[in-house]
């Protein structure tokens, strides 16, 4: 079972931006400190802006930050948001699904049940419980 | 969130043997009969069959056939097999994690709690749960 670079990259940014929710930061410093792609990281916090999760501001001085409390940012609901276009196994897809047992599968069910108990354990915690601070921050 | 192929095709493969737990397959007739690669079902199939779960025999009237009971195999030890190699996110794998957040996570643990949960969710059924049988052999 595997999530998204994206998902992960997305987690990593909410979280570091709670850890310090008064500032706003730029794309480029998010992706120095967490030494991954600017290009990648971008794309993420676009989708999380969209979802109006973050908000950014444009010119000198500006940058993104969380646009709700961190304790009201569950952790469920992100992944929900990242995760959209993933699908657990091919039967889940709206189209393009050749799984020749779908018609009389009783899997299927099953599963979708064990990616909602993924997702309600999830929702147990919101980004305030996962604050990150670096280190010589503290 | 994301099964992958292999995993996906070993649970299509053991719910058809479990159709029909006394009769012997062939990696061939199921790949046929599955539309999929005969190469990848070979390789899902050796695994099961090292780890115990299905029982080959060589030859003529050879193939695969389940090992245990049907009722005896739960989802969750299924999904756990096959996505052996697989991590939730980097920082589970036991190696090349390059996240600068591990050493002050606090996301991490709920993480391995949502994957927990999602796999006790699938313990709670068995393959007997999921016998697929094609139309035409009902």
């Amino acid at each position: 079972m595997r999530l998204t670079t994206f998902t992960d990259f997305g987690l990593r940014a909410l979280m570091r931006l709670a850890g310090e929710p008064t500032r706003a930061f730029s794309t480029a410093e998010l992706a120095e400190e967490f030494a991954v792609s600017r290009h990648h990281l971008a794309k993420v916090i676009s989708v999380l802006a969209g979802a109006g999760l973050i908000a950014t501001r444009r010119g000198g001085g500006g940058g993104a930050m969380l646009a709700r409390p961190a304790d009201q940012i569950r952790l469920g609901e992100v992944v929900r948001l990242l995760e959209a276009d993933q699908v657990l196994v091919e039967c889940f897809a709206p189209a393009g699904n050749l799984c020749t047992l779908t018609p009389r599968c009783r899997l299927k069910a099953r599963l979708a049940k064990a990616e909602a108990a993924f997702l309600a354990e999830l929702d147990e915690s919101t980004l305030a419980d996962c604050i990150y601070t670096p280190a010589e921050k503290v």
